[in-house]
């Protein structure tokens, strides 16, 4: 039988935004759109999302991928949002994803941190 | 008008179990039952899950709270799985329910990464 097997190295990236404008910030259709359209830039598969708009603000958003998942938290009282993601494909992935949303949100910012996420028997 | 305001602290874990017994690793209604208690220790509020069984193996889940996240990500044909919590009330969030899920799972080794999320303005 054939059992499938992951590759041992994927990639995580954990990005806070500083500096982003009220007008962005604020505007939670936005946000979720240029996320999927991060997304898409590295065909992440979606298998679902749940989001939650917060009152009187904020925005939350957790998707989960055939290739492990993608997350967003904005604080539109601090003007930032904390951005996650996982992918187990290579350790490339989420690279262009973030670079994506550097792009698009026009952050004063960035504090980010990634690693290689091994998942290997240990030897 | 009040506008509610986030602590500028939060804290986020990622963890790579390594060295899960196939009994458990292979379960996943026990991964995810497991995972749900954990979170109950910190008391954090599920506002929606997404998860998804792999075929022919291989578990994913993420978890949206009004506090945040949690993910995880089960790699059967290695033994492993990933790990992730990102909680936005204090730099102590996340610490009780990876206990949990150490206890309960009993690894052979955990890769542990974290750190505090500061969302502040820049000063």
């Amino acid at each position: 039988m054939h059992t499938y097997q992951s590759p041992p190295a994927g990639n995580e990236i954990s990005c806070i935004f500083h500096g982003i404008s009220p007008e962005i910030i604020n505007n939670n259709a936005l946000i979720r759109e240029t996320l999927l359209a991060a997304i898409e830039v590295e065909s992440f598969h979606v298998l679902g999302i749940v989001d939650h708009h917060f009152e009187p603000q904020g925005y939350s958003a957790v998707i989960l991928f055939s290739e492990s998942h993608a997350t967003i938290h904005t604080y539109p009282e601090y003007g930032s949002f904390v951005f996650h993601i996982y992918g187990c494909r290579s350790e490339q992935d989420g690279v262009k994803t973030l670079a994506y949303l550097k792009k698009h949100f026009g952050a004063t910012r960035c504090d980010e941190l990634s690693r290689r996420i091994i998942v290997d028997r240990l030897k």
